[in-house]
């Protein structure tokens, strides 16, 4: 075949076909990716198949010259330090200013030129000509809207696609980042993440460990306030004032770190010119910002979606997890009078018996969540959006609603309206224990098992392991990486059981500390070893899971002073008001610990000075660049007048 | 003398000088006004004293050439039309793209060549080599320091720099605004407003007349709950359930307007090109950002300056401002002890005596408002900020805080800790009453009046009262504008009673209304007839007093849910709950609607979709300007290269 013009390149992403896929479809998806952008707008990559015996021709190894590559990233608006270390959009005429630049095959980064490779892949589209998809001619084509990534996945032609794993760089980067025992006192080099997993999940990695950081103060005082004798109140109050202050400055810090993170890597305008999806559909129209065509979607059909479906079925689900958990209730308290506690001959297996329901729901929770988060991802496809940061934003909205329910009912139940402050505790560890357990084990230690079950049925009867080529490896021993939004939800939920219950259970912080330590490196080998590398994604900060944060921040003021306003010790201490005047002081507590929050969120500027600085300095020279244009084009205007 | 070369302009500002100002020193500003940018930096400038003998040479007038105009357009980045209608920034160069180029003495407004000259007054120096002010050996010059007019201003030798009111504008503008009778039908044509008097102005009159039509809904309803027959409860509930979500939107539905005129305005980006402030001092150093010269003040002076002088004295105005009120209490205490109402002879009498100390109180708190003024504008002068926004933004945190406290803590203490309503509204009613006639007399028509009579003084004895100068008349007969900080604290402190207070009196509302009406009417009388002319001044929305009227919308909300609780009718409505329970119900109601009006704030999003739209649009031609700058840089560098 004269399709395989160049054999000799180093991959760099694969596409996984389905069995299923017919040779003549798998040809013309290769011509088009072959196909060189004069011919009908193709792709203009390298393409060949796998040559291991294991990919029966379903494994497309994808890789391109590095003049495309160059040109990819102009495009792209990819960001490159010039030699005096500022960044600036790449642009080849202006090539000899970046550094590096003597050396062009390493002058990208391997998850930028990934990058640029996915962008072609997601946005060839068929021939003008072509009205059905070669090899299925029942499948017809939308011309101007069909892509032929979204035609493969119409007809599940497509397993994944999903750039290859550099295993030098892993090994270079894992042993400072978890596998050496000094990782344990060492802050991650967050950059290096970034380089290699791009800016979405450095983020979460940025995050999770000052999250972790900031836990530190928390367990201590936790710690302090459990074992020091003395006033219940004065120590819960301090300790609840602590937390308040502690959380703010925490929120607001975040921000800042986040900000300059935005600035060091270059995304703090991607905003400005974030592409589409590829999955966003909708009819080409010029857009109004770049003047080029664009797919627009209108804005009430997505609302309309949203108010007729997407309200509606969040509701129903929130319904049905309130009815589960009432239903845990009944049956809960139906135990514990089947066993009663106050016979010692059965005290243990009563005990045992009591904690059943309580573990049951626990473990009913976590399938509960994993159901809900396909329905939400479901209804954020459904709803259409057009830019990447929308779409998840929006599904961390409905995550966050139901997870907020899902998870802290039972304990909002048990705290405020039973007043059962055993049961809170209990539920707490349990939800704690089991979480973290479960969690290990159904993302971390199953399918890392899983994967090493699988290589070995792979490289069964052959001598060498080596002969199983890499892409074959990570296509079929690895999991297809579905977004942070499982990682962040776990931090969410950690974080609301430390926030919003600390007043009853100060221990929960010294939990959630030691339990972070190890997730970080958890997921730091998950990331490595158990999914297959995920295309970087350029991302500002932690989109709404900021606010998710921040919400609970705030619902923690209320649930923590209410929580100490209950504890009878609390009452005597009080004993010479009455009630009304008891249940002021605290309600007046509390306005005043939500005033202070918003007082400190005001006051602690969100941008770092040097950044704000560094910004207006760019945006004065793109203001002073516009002014110079202008000048130049009037004086061009005025000599082609002189000549006529 | 030779000095005054050009006799024949227009003039548009005046210097008035004191009468104690030494002819040589005259004579030396006019010279630096006169002198050529070449020479040592002058501000070429048109310089005439006035003619008419009434001004004894204290009155300078001042106009500049049109290209010294033009010059200065460009240089201050003023934004004008383009023949198809979008902004850009002026520029010489492009001067024949721009609407109304053809005729260029028309094409600035009035208004922007009075910012342009009053930039260059500003900022005129002494020359390099004067050591001290001409006329005042004592007085030494501080070289790359001090400016002429701050030299000056420390001589006291200016009684103030104006823009000279423009008759025919006024004329035209007046008829619309307030003069005819369907003014009071038709909203303010605010683009006018800001093309005579700047957009710091015309921001004040559009957030006025938002407000005051925002007023209307809560009046009628507020009307309506009064005389509807009906269970006290559900009528307040209703009417404080409305309120926090009427005033919420009203918050969100200006900041998109405010949005929306920043952006036809063209001062959306100015923060990131603002210039310091004239009075601002420091030692020259090179901008970060545009990397010209520019005065620096340490940050950290600053803030040891608030923190140690700041701050202490806020807060002992604060304590005098409390104790003045307890002293009052006391006052009011004995009086009703001494009136007591149960005699129904002397009945009117101790009526009449009863609301002595509430009016007296009243009253004073009006001069201590104007006391504390002056205070807080000296506390912010001596802060040394860089920006006239900053300076703005700090001035009004110091009002907002003493003004909330002196203007409300009457009423909470009455409402909260007396729960005594009848005061409350007697408080309410003389406060505002007392408020608008007073506000009314001092503001408006006490100065018009003294207008007046300081017009004929000048004009006595001279047959035609056209003989007066009009720089003279408006030099001695207007008020010199200070700000809009007094305007503003007005509305705040009416919105504040109509906030917190309306569930226990409903009809303040209508009052409000009715006072707006008049109030609009009779500001811009005042900004037309009794104040000098400000200079023009930019900015993108009204500072920091939209936070000011949202901490106020939020402690509404605790203020109202409190007062509808202690209500002894809507207790009664609750007579099946206990204390506790009754006390639980009003928080939790409370916590929601903050929680609503949060989420309210969020939902809306603060800028309108298109001007978002046109910003990003402005951002990408701006990017695209600097990759062809860094294009063509590269080009001629190659050109260069291949020459040697």
């Amino acid at each position: 075949m004269t399709l395989y013009e160049n054999f000799d390149f180093k991959p760099l992403v694969v596409l996984h076909f389905s069995s299923t896929t017919p040779d003549e479809t798998k040809n013309w998806v290769i011509k088009r990716l072959i196909a060189r952008q004069d011919e009908d707008d193709g792709a203009d990559l390298l393409v060949r198949y796998d040559t291991d015996p294991e990919s029966h021709n379903d494994i497309l190894l994808i890789g391109a010259t590095l003049d495309r590559l160059l040109l990819g990233a102009e495009e792209l608006r990819i960001k490159k330090p010039y030699k005096n270390d500022t960044l600036h959009e790449f642009l080849i005429s202006d090539i000899h200013n970046f550094k590096n630049s003597e050396n062009l095959d390493n002058f990208l980064l391997k998850s930028e030129k990934q990058v640029i490779i996915w962008d072609e892949i997601q946005n060839v589209r068929p021939m003008q000509h072509e009205h059905t998809v070669p090899g299925v001619p029942t499948k017809s084509i939308t011309p101007n809207n069909d892509t032929i990534l979204g035609l493969l996945r119409d007809l599940d032609f497509v397993i994944s696609v999903f750039p290859l794993h550099d295993k030098e760089a892993i090994k270079l980067m894992e042993h400072d980042w978890f596998m050496s025992t000094h990782s344990f006192f060492k802050s991650q080099d967050i950059h290096k993440i970034r380089n290699y997993f791009g800016e979405n999940v450095a983020y979460y990695f940025a995050f999770l460990e000052f999250y972790t950081k900031a836990l530190i103060p928390t367990s201590i005082l936790g710690f302090l306030v459990s074992i020091w004798p003395g006033s219940e109140f004065l120590k819960y109050s301090l300790f609840c004032i602590f937390n308040v202050i502690w959380w703010s400055i925490f929120m607001e810090q975040w921000k800042r770190l986040s900000n300059k993170l935005a600035y060091q890597w270059g995304s703090y305008d991607f905003k400005v010119f974030e592409r589409p999806r590829s999955l966003y559909y909708g009819d080409l129209q010029l857009s109004p910002i770049t003047n080029q065509p664009e797919r627009v979607y209108p804005r009430w059909k997505r609302i309309l979606k949203k108010y007729l479906v997407t309200y509606p079925v969040v509701m129903c689900c929130l319904a049905l997890s309130l009815w589960i958990y009432f239903g845990y209730y009944r049956i809960q308290i139906k135990t514990n009078n089947n066993y009663p506690l106050d016979s010692s001959l059965f005290s243990i297996h009563a005990k045992l018996m009591r904690t059943m329901p309580s573990a049951g729901y626990s473990l009913l929770i976590i399938p509960m969540n994993l159901i809900y988060k396909k329905i939400a991802t479901y209804l954020t496809d459904y709803e259409n959006h057009r830019l990447q940061t929308g779409y998840e934003n929006n599904l961390t909205s409905k995550l966050f609603v139901f997870y907020f329910i899902n998870c802290f009912i039972g304990l909002f139940y048990e705290g405020f309206f039973n007043v059962n402050y055993g049961n809170v505790v209990q539920l707490l560890i349990s939800l704690v224990i089991l979480n973290a357990i479960f969690l290990k084990f159904t993302e971390q230690i199953g399918p890392y098992v899983l994967k090493r079950i699988k290589r070995n049925q792979l490289t069964e009867g052959k001598p060498q392991i080596g002969q199983v080529s890499d892409a074959v490896k990570q296509a079929k021993t690895l999991i297809s990486f579905d977004g942070t939004y499982g990682d962040y939800l776990t931090i969410f939920e950690q974080y609301g059981y430390v926030a919003l219950f600390s007043a009853v259970f100060p221990w929960i912080a010294i939990c959630a500390l030691i339990n972070n330590i190890f997730e970080l490196r958890a997921d730091a080998f998950k990331y490595c070893h158990v999914y297959q590398r995920p295309f970087a994604q350029r991302a500002w900060n932690i989109g709404s899971w900021r606010y998710a944060f921040d919400i609970l921040s705030s619902i923690a003021i209320v649930t923590n002073t209410a929580l100490i306003a209950m504890q009878p010790s609390v009452r005597e201490y009080f004993s010479s008001y009455t009630d009304a005047e008891y249940f002021l002081i605290f309600v007046a507590a509390e306005h005043i610990l939500l005033a202070l929050k918003f007082a400190i969120s005001f006051a602690i500027p969100s941008t770092p000075a040097e950044v704000q600085i560094a910004k207006n300095k760019h945006l004065y020279e793109s203001y002073q660049a516009l002014r110079l244009e202008r000048e130049r084009r009037t004086l061009k205007a005025q000599v082609s007048i002189k000549k006529h």
